[in-house]
């Protein structure tokens, strides 16, 4: 499985704002209880089926705190892993153990999360289409990075990055400059030349009038199936097709069917679930 | 309705992140569209029932870009809105809307998520029991303080804030210390004296050696109903008693009822569904 | 002229790091010299024929040290001044005025230089061609956004913004796959569906491969005016081409009059000369 | 030679700044081509004759995205390099090296350029003249400390490092108080005892007037060589004397001869041309 | 003893903004006169007696500027140490040490400095009291973490860490309210439930109300020996007991004695005196 | 009396780091106790004799927060108040005024307190001397812009202000080099044309080797009475001489007296009593 890179500078970042938020004036229980020098061994264990995602991440909030606090990852981002099963080993000094816990796990649980609920509506493409379940900009503030990994992580795909990394004409661009072909044509002159022009449109006129004024893709808003099956017929061979909005895991074989190019799905990141994982300290470990 | 303050320095921080994210590098279709100097107005609508959170956070968006952009605010934070009612009338640079209108969105849409989920955990509370509804430290990273605002907002408790803010001892300490009463007895010895000493039990016999090595409240880490039950009638009068792991909404009132102090749910806000809000553009602002 | 928008959070930060570099420690000279409350007014002029670029970045730095400066625009960016022309009027505490005065030059300066270097190339575009003059990533590491702006202040065209926003294979990936054909199938198979798919060849047979393999453009990297020529036989039609390397402006004529699409010039920011600005005090503002 | 240091924490913040902006959200391109765990091979060779400036800069850019990427540094900076020559040799994740190739390459070119047209102007100094080549504050905003250590890798020196490390009065310091007299008094009387006192001057009388006032240093203004040479008849001994303003490499041995101290040339920085250099990749390591 | 940990991320921005503050534009002077590659050698001396706070803060002062400068620490924090004796000894570049020297020692002096002074405090309290001399939030402003530490060892004990992390109600709160027994009603009702209420009072009535409100503890502000020991007679048992306001060292005895629980004291941050050490270069390590 | 600028941009990052320590997660006692709307009143008030600085700072401390509260200040930094006197006046939102009254007065007094303590030493200097109290580099870590303000209001000097403001060759500098002869050599060589070149003696010998190898200022060393005064019969017309080491206020008459130019104190600074203050909360605020 092709993975994004996870640049250390920016994830470094992220998991420094984190760890601020959670232990920078100090972690009272933990320095109380536990005296410095003490070492200590846990793992890292799913606690329902999952697919993973941010095993980096988890094993990088321990070494940020503590570069000698070591995580072993014995399986790797993307794969399945069933309830019971063991992701991770850590070791080291047990004061940081204890304390980076509750960050790592919100990180990798999150991010699993959104993997496992991606894998779920990959695997409910029938065999044979090519339409590909594709995330939104709909994504946590300050973590898109990670839940555009997490998402190709559950063999989903990312749309663009961010406003500057790709056009998409809005209904309320549309709104704004009063008709589509304005609006194509506006993008057409002004966008770098490695961009394709996408337009959003929300009924079979304005398909229509986007193809006609030269768009490269579009993206039928909330359209129904029905209306999803005529687009097709209307667009075939001439535009890509996005579908989008009120997209449930149901709906994806037959829309999948139809030959759509992608279909995103905004509750990908924005509503999905975390997985249950936990840490649990192996027996061996504690005080002699 | 009392709520946290929401510190400007903090909240236009997590914005200015969540911008860089989306649109540092500009917003190519709105560019393309709308020239600068262009003015619009729209509205913020909910599309299904909900309890508003984060209205500020969703301004600051806009006036972070730009200042001349006024969001004014037509409900306030805790308060129900139904399906289709306006929220906030957004009026200014029409490049600005456009462009804010995602992140903008996402902060309320998550807040507004969890307010309404905790709304739902609290109205489930009997009248009559004073058991508070309660979050965790399971929040998104990066987010934490609007997330615990979100919770407020929904008529819910926080619980500490990080790990500095509040003594409450795990299982993992506990296993790496050996046991319940030695655990205790070092937290009362080194934290600040403004703290209660709270440790997570997972048996009713670490519930009594919890009493009686000096705890002053309680964690009942994954306890059946009937074993609550028993917990309450050992504990009663002597700790306060939290009760977490595995809550769903149905077992609220029962759990109430028996007069637990708080009830702590993690998924309050590691997995609360985001509400469905847009934003409408008004017909007058047109080009003319 | 349409211009980018230059988002107020993403320029402040630019402009803080500046003036950290510049003055974080105080301007001992003004601090000496001019005493609190005294009042300035002075002009920035334009030494030599130029077109601007940078207005709203000079008037920044005032007011980012201090609110109370007021920096009336007296032309627009994008505009041509000439030699002695005056540019804006800046009013306020004199020694902000002399603080920030170095800072807000170095910016307008190179941001006007790069503008009026384009101006140059875009001119040397014979009437009736559609050729777009455009920058590369070959800019000053920090100050993208801003030269970008510049060029776009010239009349050229932007490229993609960074490695995120658009797909261009290059000969390196080209050296490390082994194939154009597999370097863009790989791409195809990738990169989100909002994004061309562009292929840097360096001969006429990759360019044939190229086009077979599906790339939507090419990039003649380094050819003469004679390849550019063939090539242009060969693609026309059927990928959009970009021409880049070794580009002189006495080159575009002819270059242009072939119908390439985009001329890619890395000079245009990398080895911009700035042009000559300065700030004149005005006489009456003199010590009574 | 001597150089000045680098110190990391300085120079990685430079770093992580121009690397957010260039890959923070990813190398599609890269990403798509590439597979983790490639390594590759591939050296930076010099397409001019050139002065190196940044080696370990260029390095260290890699090593900020990844630490597994080594950078064999085969020459020094302030060395000159032929055209063809090899400056280093990169090894490590082709990823990596893909996606830092253009950071790098922006950063050392820049650099380089400075220091080639450094070395231009001190070997235009005749023999036997002490004379120093001297760079500006007019230096790229938030590149200053790498711009002034590739002007003392061409073999020049540092005027002030910013507004707080010396005292130089300006002809508009001169103008808001009035006198070269006063302005010199006040200076004196304010800054502290480790700084010179140097006065800009515009004329012979206001040169006069400067050392007569006590100052220690003065700088000679878009003075033309009659003119240098009568105030170095009016200086001689009595303050040191630095010239600015309109230099061109073909006025520094006449002026050098005059017996100024210091010529500073704002143009080393603010107009150098970035040097041409490459990544070339290495023929073995392209895929099995 | 027992110390807080030093989380790394959180001391590494202290002293990176230390740094930056004295260093970023580099060190002229040992630029000057030491050429890069030069080793050397030195030793940390204290230059009087002293208790030991702060010197993994001191080591990472120089790996931060350079990983290859080794601080080999031969005492423990916390630890007494004559006049003369060595606490650590540096080795590395030369440039180094000597640039970092006074940054290191800012930090090192002032943190010994509180642990000296409280543990002049700590050891004024007889034989058999359990009394903890405490911080309060008087800290300089961006070094309360280090502060923290440095009292804890010197024996001393912590306050609450910030605003978020405990309850004290204080003389201001209440003249906002009306009275003692409504602001604890409404801290009661609002916070965590992890979190005693504590609630400063200035008289005895006012004590006897915030005990009958159902304080958790009281803070007797400014009170004379007589008056506290009138308290301690109305609270004992029932509240634990602070003291703070214009202890001196003298009044410890009698105060412990008492059995208050905590006296806190502000000068112990506010107004230590920097103790004395030196950096004693190593004869050997002259130039050859 | 001349101060130095305080620049915002600076001063607004070192406030909010302060509050980020200090309120970032909210004040748990506030929130709980005053609700959102109410509006308050209060006075900051000297409680001993002082003189005053850091009024902009602290005023910004509360206009960060909440641009709505207003800060009055009644005095002007540099001024003498005498116990009881009234510094500024407060208006606002009640929650605010409480929160962020710790931080504002954490810098007032300590910045007071160094402001009183420079006059203290300022006015033991004998009228007709011109000698100069002056601060060092030993500053807190990230307060030195701040301390060298207060330093300016209590009548001092300012030293250089880092290691790149000047030069000033140490102890250890010397012991690196081998002599005070090679080290002023190599200084003079190397340092840009604005600074003067002061050496550290601790010995006549070294004094007069400074004076013959060119220096033009040197730093007297931890001398006594006896040997300043042998000093300056060395030295008199032909170096600056600053005196450093051991400094009392005692001292200060008899060493001035000697024609020093500059007697510099490392306490000034790092070892200054925060001075005494408080907020009064105003009558007619409370709760209707």
């Amino acid at each position: 499985m092709n993975l994004p890179s996870l640049f250390p500078p920016v994830v470094d970042e992220i998991i420094r704002r984190a760890l601020a938020e959670d232990i920078a004036s100090g972690d009272v229980t933990t320095e109380a209880i536990i005296p410095i020098g003490k070492k200590g061994e846990a793992l890292l264990v799913a606690r329902e089926n999952l697919v993973v995602a941010g095993l980096p991440v988890f094993a990088a909030v321990f070494s940020t705190i503590d570069p000698g606090v070591k995580v072993e990852q014995l399986v790797k981002d993307g794969e399945w892993v069933v309830a019971g099963g063991v992701l991770a080993r850590i070791r080291g000094e047990a004061r940081v153990i204890l304390s980076g816990e509750r960050v790592a796990l919100n990180f990798i649980q999150r991010m699993s999360g959104i993997a496992t609920r991606t894998r779920a509506f990959v695997e409910a493409v029938p065999p044979g289409c090519t339409t590909k379940i594709c995330d939104t900009r709909k994504t946590t503030p300050g973590l898109r990075v990670l839940e555009r990994y997490a998402v190709r992580c559950g063999g989903g795909w990312n749309h663009r990055d961010h406003l500057g990394a790709g056009v998409l004409i809005k209904d309320n661009h549309i709104a704004c400059v009063g008709s589509v072909r304005e609006a194509i044509r506006r993008a057409r002159a002004w966008a770098p030349h490695v961009m394709r022009i996408q337009c959003e449109v929300d009924s079979i006129s304005q398909l229509v009038e986007a193809i006609e004024a030269g768009a490269d893709g579009v993206l039928l808003d909330n359209f129904s199936d029905e209306d999803i099956q005529k687009a097709m017929e209307v667009a075939k061979g001439r535009v890509f097709v996005e579908v989008s909005g009120g997209i449930t895991i149901e709906r994806i074989p037959r829309i999948a069917t139809m030959g759509v190019d992608v279909i995103s799905i905004g509750s990908l990141t924005h509503s999905a679930r975390a997985v249950d994982m936990g840490i649990d300290w192996l027996e061996g470990t504690k005080d002699a």
